[in-house]
């Protein structure tokens, strides 16, 4: 795949994903590097129709069949989107990727994790990231943040799919995280997301230019 | 599963299965028996979104996110339809099925049959049909409906995702559904649809009666 690096945010709601998805793009630009920001489920025309079904409230969506769509977002994201950007050369960060599916619908919803593992390898062409950044915090202060974001006076909205699930879920999801860096400490790297904004942008940062600096010496 | 009835149609584009599948409907409830007819994709609302997916000129859709849209729409089904249906005694007749996966996404696609057969088996949650007839005709014959279809004064459209694929790929279609019936001769029966109307309707029902004698003698 081109000299492309593929870098994906991992967390459980409230994190900081979206956040500090943003501050490193903004910081790589700076740095002169050409960068896209890219999410799951939805970085696609047709993720965003997948994402429409998740959120209908008249949809009381299966959990296999949710699983499938989470997949099928992801197989059309790799084609469509994450391919084409690697090949010519782009920064790529994904909020969101393969490991979201193994967290949510493996560690916290119960499927079988090689089934997923290989669900995921028909979904991502075996595309995998270069560096994964596990944002960690308690799920407590992850829920609180997202109570309060929509509560917020500029965006109020309803809780999503998984943000509406119980905080043993959530845990399991955090689990999930945790368990996976241990599994491919070289690929995944967990932060602690608890810290202030700037120790962990710096933290992700440092992980990213050491990163950069191994693929261009 | 209750004391419900699962019969599916089967078979190449034009071969008939809407037409047959309204007759045979018609005829048991004429006999007093309750029956839904329903069908693939789109049979519940999500379904209605995956398949405004499949239809949208705007999106070039992945393959793999193809098939997996195709089995996320059987899921929600087989869980917010079928099972109920099946529970409450109902006949349940069905525009196509498990088995078009095999046929179109395996034979004609190529993906691997047996992990076809996972993937169904986790969509389907194992509500196979009591019955499944495959509509058999030549392809041409298939294809010069669908095209008088199209071009008719009624309802005038666009070819759908496979409808526009060639006739190679119909033919793959073809063998494959032909292919199952041989693996699977005691659930799939194959009917010669390039008879009239009124045989292979009266095909349908002979079949549809035999089974309907066995479950309840």
């Amino acid at each position: 795949m081109g000299a492309g690096v593929f870098i994906t945010l991992e967390g459980v709601e409230g994190s900081g994903k979206t956040t500090h998805a943003k501050i490193l793009a903004d910081a790589l630009r700076a740095a002169g590097r050409d960068v896209i920001i890219t999410h799951e489920p939805g970085g696609t025309r047709a993720g965003q129709a997948i994402r429409a079904i998740f959120l209908d409230p008249a949809v009381s969506l299966d959990l296999a069949a949710e699983l499938l769509l989470v997949l099928a977002d992801r197989a059309q994201h790799v084609r469509e989107k994450l391919k084409p950007a690697l090949a010519a050369g782009t920064i790529v960060i994904s909020d969101r990727y393969a490991d979201s599916t193994v967290a949510y619908q493996g560690y916290a919803r119960g499927f079988d994790l090689d089934f997923l593992r290989e669900l995921n390898r028909l979904a991502t062409d075996g595309i995998m990231p270069d560096l994964t950044i596990v944002l960690d915090c308690r799920v407590p202060t992850g829920l609180a943040r997202i109570s309060q974001r929509m509560s917020g006076a500029s965006s109020p909205r309803r809780p999503d799919r998984f943000e509406g699930e119980d905080a043993d879920f959530h845990a399991r999801v955090r689990q999930g995280f945790l368990e996976i860096a241990r599994d491919e400490p070289g690929r995944v790297r967990v932060v602690d997301s608890e810290q202030s904004l700037e120790r962990v942008s710096a933290e992700i940062r440092r992980l990213v230019d050491e990163l950069l600096e191994r693929r261009c010496p």
